[in-house]
């Protein structure tokens, strides 16, 4: 593993440095809104679980919609997307990826030492291996993934299309970190970590900081005012500000922009990299498990006030199945860089992720949809939204981190 | 029904018109390219069948690529996708209904009639309903909408989620067709049909203007020139261009755009309609169809010469079983204004929508993923684009015309 003493120091400067280094091969993934989904976070939960007529865009028929649940919090939330299974294969984790090579190749006793020849390694079933599969071929050097022999075919076909050579193992983490240790005392390659790094959580952060520029970008192309106008209608950007009713921050200085980011979390590296990127700028961040058989290690620490490290669960949120990571874990507990973290059922990650898929006509994995589904159908989350935020509600940056699902799958994914 | 002799003049100069109606209705949706499906364009098609790992994004393992068939043309294609499963309602039908709508709450004699208050009625259980129930909602207008008994209940909900009153009959067209008629005695309601009145033809078309405009604009932005560039990789915004390649048009007068677009044939409304937008332009016009069971019925109509009348198919590309219209075909044929009609079988269909889903990570219908496969498994299109455009090659617009699908059926969609 590169030496985490050499990584720059875990601050907001430094995933601006992170940014610059891997711009040039990353996407700049595009952030959308969503009329349907804004109103949604915005209506108080029905009595009644969600069914399919309610939520139709633009569905005025207030007379028919269900009753709220007694109990049911009203916050205002203009919602915003950041489409990261829109990048470069598919998810977040090539921004982790990039900077760790990135970092790798200005390290100049690692490129004395041979690193460049020896090249990285990994072991990782999932989007991490495609990640430093193809950052490792644009860097030019060696890329090894330790796969377990139980990989689905396709991930296996494509992490070999990025030129990787894979190595399969059994699949428990005992003989993947053995098949690991084997390549490394073989090739001298380095180890790669898919989240318990710094390198990986500075590369990470990038996208908070991508966020916070693009939706203050579109909140001022928008006139800041509303403005439906009489002009064309883009699809994606319009704002989900009624002028009428929001004038938040009018006059007082600060740039209109996110009020919150909400993001998955597995292992932390996002989690913790966005913390980073909104340190200082007064955004809330947030963080959404899964509860599914205690996949919500991280609320469950941070409740104990002590990092849980091992984690047993089969959540259809696949990408969440990890115990977050010590690096990780010192940002957003040590530090107290994330404010809380939020847990859903399955059932609210399907309901979730069916409206993404069938709303949005996005592509998502299930994992992706975990932050929606906290502020849709989280009660705790939405009433500290309209306790703080009041009327005038807050901007809430929803992360989507993949869109790799295998898609004969979907079907069985969506019905409880 | 709106008398059609009434309508514009089916012309370039209308199609505008249409535009300048319904632009405060529908959304202008986004343009977006992807490098994936245009290397895939540009490369022979293998002599075996399409394999998962062959076409990972940025594959340079050129070594490793199966070889190509020995017959296999080699065009060059750079493809550019207007994203109307992103449009409202999901489909580019509401361009049509917000036309047809907006030109009888012009028309003096309609609303002198009662019009307003009779509204609109229609039979149709796919996009259309939703698209002419949004339009007559925002018009301030019933809407009455004849759907089969046997239509799925969520398309029933969508439907009544726009406030339109939905009358059940039974699936066939005859009794479809007069379960209309009675509504329209009793009501008095006019008929807007899904696609065989010029109204409904021009307002299609608009999305042709605008996919020109759009790719001038992507295409003068990026320089022109290629210009990888230091800068941020854009998501979607990627020229396809690569400098060292492709001048084309350099200094000719003409601004680059594109050099013709393909879109599905169902009824043939968007069709048409966007042969119209091309009208002088030069810009190449081509339909798409399956030929499963005989939906290719505007490729035999224009071979035999004649307009195929009816059809009965059960192709996947549900949107695309109905023959196309009488004022279609006018522009389609009589006109000469759409170049040649190509057809595709249900599995070239599946590959083409399973890229779709996979590398954009975009939901589309399988009728939406017609025009594509075309592109990439039709070597009677793909010989013409060799030949015509040469190395230089063309760029190449393709439609996707919508996004509904259940995604319960998907994974039955994408295997034979």
């Amino acid at each position: 593993m590169a030496d985490p003493s050499t990584s720059p120091p875990l601050t907001r400067a430094s995933v601006q440095q992170a940014r610059e280094l891997i711009s040039p091969h990353v996407h700049l993934t595009p952030v959308l809104t969503n009329a349907t989904l804004t109103r949604l976070a915005s209506t108080p939960r029905p009595a009644e679980p969600l069914r399919k007529g309610d939520t139709e865009e633009d569905s005025r028929e207030d007379s028919k919609a269900p009753a709220p649940a007694a109990a049911a919090s009203r916050p205002t939330i203009r919602l915003w997307f950041k489409c990261e299974n829109l990048q470069r294969v598919g998810a977040f984790k090539v921004r982790g990826a990039f900077h760790a090579v990135e970092r790798l190749k200005g390290d100049e006793g690692w490129v004395a030492g041979g690193g460049l020849e020896r090249g990285v390694v990994t072991h990782s079933s999932g989007n991490h291996a495609q990640a430093l599969a193809l950052a490792a071929r644009e860097a030019g050097i060696p890329a090894h993934i330790v796969m377990p022999d139980i990989s689905a075919a396709p991930k296996v076909a494509a992490t070999k299309g990025y030129g990787a050579n894979v190595i399969f193992s059994g699949s428990t983490s005992v003989e993947r970190e053995a098949a690991a240790a084997r390549v490394i005392a073989e090739t001298g390659a380095t180890l790669v970590p898919p989240y318990d790094h710094p390198d990986i959580i500075l590369g990470q952060g990038t996208l908070g900081l991508e966020f916070q520029e693009q939706v203050e970008a579109l909140i001022e192309s928008s006139g800041g005012d509303g403005g439906d106008g009489d002009g064309e209608r883009e699809y994606g950007h319009d704002s989900p500000y009624d002028s009428a009713k929001h004038k938040k921050n009018n006059g007082n200085g600060r740039r209109r922009g996110l009020d919150a980011i909400i993001t998955p979390c597995g292992g932390g590296g996002m989690l913790s990299g966005v913390a980073l990127s909104c340190e200082g700028t007064g955004i809330q961040v947030f963080g959404a498990e899964p509860s599914f058989e205690g996949a919500d290690d991280c609320r469950r620490g941070l409740e104990a006030g002590a990092r849980v490290e091992a984690v047993s669960t089969l959540t259809i949120a696949d990408g969440l199945r990890t115990p977050v990571g010590k690096y990780p874990w010192a940002v957003i507990y040590e530090r107290r860089l994330v404010r809380q973290v939020f847990s859903v059922t399955e059932d609210e990650i399907r309901a979730a992720l069916r409206l993404v898929l069938e709303r949005m006509k996005l592509v998502v994995e299930p994992s992706a949809a975990v932050p929606l589904a906290v502020v849709l159908f989280n009660e705790e989350f939405r009433s500290l939204v309209e306790r703080e935020a009041g009327e005038e509600g807050w901007d809430v940056g929803v992360v989507f981190s993949g869109g790799n699902v295998a898609l004969e799958n979907l079907g069985k994914l969506l019905t409880p």
